[in-house]
């Protein structure tokens, strides 16, 4: 059996490096795939630290994989091989409850198993991401890449492009919705790209002027300082969604009250802190604020095929895996538009 | 000029006692109503105490009114006298903005003109509510009584009712929906029955075993104890919506937590603390959380007119006005089952 070449994290301190083991075709249903690019998502860097908890070493992150169907078992009818195929965030589920039954499995009850640093609910092994040569994968969580995009651009549409998509088309957000979107970074360049193609009238909200440019780049109708309180008076009551992207403890209040009557604010990065939100700030105009989580094998398929028809990618800076440590860093920084992707031939240097 | 009597605070120490003005019809469209029963709504408490600032006084309390048109402007076309007529939570609003159009008055985008409390928008004069003889309100405010209702039970329809059937009806909540009711007051009791007559599963969540039986009676299919813990883990994701009516602070992520997939709690309570959230508990299972303010007089009359048709109101005891401010130390304690309501004969004593 040959081995797999991969970067792992061995402990929260240190930084990633080579590892290997073996990783081969087991079950019928099973597709083993070589990796091309695999994104690196911020919550990686949360996951390799342990800053969630729950972390198992060796540590092989990233759920942002793009790559060539190599080997497949037995029963596998989608693929076949030298097929494209991408892996997201999620490699399994129960297939039986209600959520998976509605093609929701990112909602599982008994939880979905995560591309790394999950349980495979067969054989008990943790299972490794895709900072690696090849993953195997279940056909039933494995995407059809379309092959007219740029593919280390469609590596970060499987999390931070889901991510984004799923809330908008939930909400049905189209022509005749503004929409703000908080934080430019991962998540919040593909809301601002996704939410304008739906038609929506798209403004970044931004405490920094320097994101003007690349915002309206993206997409953006509009930019709007919301450092300037005058400013935030003038754009009070007028958004139908706002997208907030932002992880770290920040003012809810603020947006909900830029929301109009019956708006929503969805939250997509939850701070370690509770949400502290001021009862009338719901109450007075009908608000909501949602939370939602990534999306199912079926939905990200769905979005893949939108993105394709569309044109539509991550704005990525390619590195290659030598450098992983060193884009952790700039990550923590915001230093990256908009997604690190780790060309993954690097690994046979 | 005749002389209405009313009672009345005049600080917020002192209990509320007799107080007269004159009140007569103005405007073309104003129409008098003579007051038969007002409603004590937990608000006018914290009106009258300041709890919430801006208390006006004298303040005559009260918006939850029904009586019989005494008096017609000339251009009055809805009404005539001797008609049965309602008056709830607001009078007035600025009528032009998208929320007035809307017809969604309660979100005007100016700030509607309270029933009391409120600044008349032509006079600026202070407007004084239903502890009265009297009200002299534009028909575009007052609504149609049905007259085969109990009329000191639809009193409280018009705050108690309409705060939860706007919120019941956007949702679309009806077969099919599993619905848990927080809290067994004024608005909790109507959210019971309401929620019931849509054809909706309703679960009494309470942490006092007393409520059960008339949790029941008003129509709640089960009744569940959230202060046994075991208890709680076993409604774990069963609920699609959760109306919450406790206004005093409260651990929201544990009616978050029985939530299904998508589900909603609503709160119609604010506690003057801001709620704390855990952003997971909105994010893993793309909960919500929404608040909602009563309803504008289209959807109050399309409520009374449900109500009428299907033979619901408030569970009322009626007391006499010279009674006003015993009342106000029992509902203090929850001492009532489940509206006071006032007699305004008594007012003749």
């Amino acid at each position: 059996m040959s081995e797999t070449k991969a970067y792992a994290a061995f402990n929260s301190i240190e930084p990633l490096k080579p590892f290997s083991f073996e990783n081969k075709v087991v079950n019928s249903k099973d597709i083993k795939i070589e990796i091309l690019y695999c994104g690196i998502c911020h919550s990686d860097f949360h996951n390799v630290k342990n800053e969630w908890g729950g972390a198992k070493y060796p540590m092989v992150p990233g759920h942002e994989i793009v790559g060539k169907v190599a080997e497949i078992g037995s029963e596998v009818t989608k693929f076949k091989v030298g097929d494209l195929a991408g892996v997201g965030c999620l490699v399994d589920s129960c297939r039986e409850c209600e959520n998976c039954h509605d093609h929701e499995e990112q909602y599982c009850k008994s939880g979905f198993t995560g591309t790394y640093n999950g349980v495979d609910r067969k054989t008990g092994e943790i299972t490794y991401g895709g900072y690696s040569e090849n993953i195997v994968v279940d056909e039933a969580f494995v995407l059809k890449i379309p092959s007219n995009l740029a593919l280390e651009g469609v590596a970060p549409l499987l999390c931070a492009g889901i991510t984004t998509y799923s809330p908008l088309r939930h909400l049905k957000v189209g022509k005749n919705h503004k929409v703000g979107v908080v934080g430019l970074g991962g998540l919040g360049h593909m809301a601002v790209k996704l939410a304008s193609s739906f038609g929506a009238e798209v403004t970044m909200l931004s405490t920094s002027k320097s994101k003007e440019v690349d915002a309206k780049r993206l997409g953006a109708n509009h930019f709007e300082l919301t450092s300037d309180l005058e400013n935030v008076n003038k754009l009070k009551g007028t958004f139908d969604f706002i997208i907030d992207t932002v992880s770290a403890s920040h003012d809810y209040n603020l947006y909900l009250s830029l929301l109009k009557t019956s708006g929503t604010l969805v939250i997509l990065g939850a701070p370690p802190e509770p949400i502290q939100i001021q009862g009338f700030s719901l109450i007075l105009g009908r608000k909501s604020i949602m939370g939602s989580l990534i999306g199912g094998p079926k939905e990200t398929q769905e979005m893949l095929d939108y993105c394709s028809e569309h044109n539509i990618t991550s704005d990525v800076e390619v590195i290659e895996i030598q450098k992983v440590n060193e884009a952790y860093d700039r990550l923590l920084k915001g230093d990256v538009r908009y997604r690190f992707v780790i060309d993954m031939a690097s690994l046979k240097k």
